[in-house]
Order: structure tokens, then C-alpha cells, then sequence
């Protein structure tokens, strides 16, 4: 992986994005960085697989709505880039409070992304604890 | 997804010919399904990151060295296909012996493939229970 590649810097720059939203616990930045499609899956630490945006966004505002902190710095990212898709690897370490819980934990997780028209859009998350 | 088209036949084909090939606890049907290239990934449940073909395909030999029985059941297969890139998720019922203990559990798993001169063959692997 070439960190000076501009295609591998877009990737991770929308890998950020993610998780810069996560982080906002703003529906509205979480809207911005996923594919508003059918195809769209999302595989959240411990969930059973979600498919289409809809059910995909119901679970981050469902997170959103008990969540009152999350943080996270994100490691060992490695970028495949391959035609208009890319796939990330990296461990997202996390400070979290949920119902009124504060933790420290880490995932790893897989995204995957599609370039079209506006750019690369999130197709696909998979987090595991 | 439509499991008629030619596309997505062959994708779930392949992710079977994967499980098909963790089954039979041979390295040598194991060589045939995944890219042999410094860019493939896998993330076995509770394992690291590992990377490259080589750390893949040790984690393969000792996996397989360890286990007397594994056996699959897929279901929940998900395929989505963008150009020479394509995404499974799926689920993964294991009944397996390692280390003479015997247990049926469940694995959650997203699978990317590229498709080249030789077909369609797995550069990614994430499972997570």
C-alpha cells in the first residue's frame, strides 16, 4: 500500500469520514458517507447482517440515540484498491459511553467502498469485537 | 440479488468452493481458491489482522493442523458485484473437533473476491462470531 497514491489517500480520507460521523452521532454525517442503495450491508459487533440503507440507517440512529460518547483512533489501516472499489482493513479503538456506561474496547473491521459520480461511497461495514 | 444471473452464480460458487476447501482441511484445495498475492487479507474470529498470502496461508496450515473435523452449512448468502470486485456475506454453521473438543457455532463472514484470468479468487476474508 502507497500512502503517497492519491487513490489510496481518497480511500482513506472517506475511511475517516466514516468514522468521523460515528463519532458525531449525527444521522447526518452518516448519511453522507454511505451508498443510498439496496446493496448497502452493515454487520455491527454482535448483529445479525443488516441489508439496504434503510435497515442500515435505522441501526445508526438506534446506536446514535443510546450512545452520549464515542471516540475512536483508527489503526493499522490497510487499503486494496481494485477499478471503482476499495476495501479497508483497520482496528478502530474506542472510548465509549453507552447507557451511561463508559468503555474501552477495540474492533476490527472491514469496509468496503464503490466510486461513482460523487465520489467513494461506503457499500459494506463489518465490525468484530 | 438475483441468484439466476451467470455472475452471481459463479460468485457463490466460489465462496462455496472456499468453504468447501476449509472442510477438506487441505492446503493444497485451500492454494486454489484464494489470490496469491502480497494484497490479500484475512481476519480469522479473534485473530489479528493477517496479511499477504504467506501469513494467510500459514494461518491455513496451522488451522488445519489443529482441526480433525470441520464441517459447513452456508446460509444468509449475500452477493454484490461491481465490475472484477465482488462481496459475500454469509453465515457460517460449524460443527468442528479441534483439539478433540467438539462444537457447533455460528460465524458471521464478510468474502471478497476479484476476478482475473483465472476466474474469480478470494483476496479477503473476515469472520467474526
Amino acid at each position: 500500500m502507497n500512502q503517497d497514491d492519491p487513490n489510496v489517500k481518497a480511500v482513506l480520507a472517506v475511511n475517516l469520514r466514516f468514522y468521523e460521523a460515528f463519532g458525531s452521532l449525527d444521522i447526518g454525517e452518516m448519511d453522507k458517507v454511505w451508498e443510498h442503495s439496496d446493496r448497502v450491508l452493515c454487520i455491527h459487533p454482535g448483529w445479525r447482517l443488516l441489508a439496504g440503507w434503510e435497515q442500515v440507517r435505522k441501526s445508526w440512529e438506534a446506536i446514535f440515540y443510546n450512545t452520549s460518547l464515542m471516540h475512536f483512533n483508527i489503526t493499522d489501516a490497510q487499503v486494496i484498491i481494485q477499478g471503482d472499489c476499495a476495501w479497508v482493513s483497520c482496528v478502530e479503538n474506542i472510548t465509549s459511553v453507552v447507557d451511561v456506561r463508559a468503555s474501552n474496547f477495540a474492533v476490527q473491521a472491514t469496509n468496503v467502498f464503490v466510486r461513482g459520480e460523487g465520489g467513494w461511497r461506503m457499500v459494506h461495514h463489518h465490525g468484530s469485537g
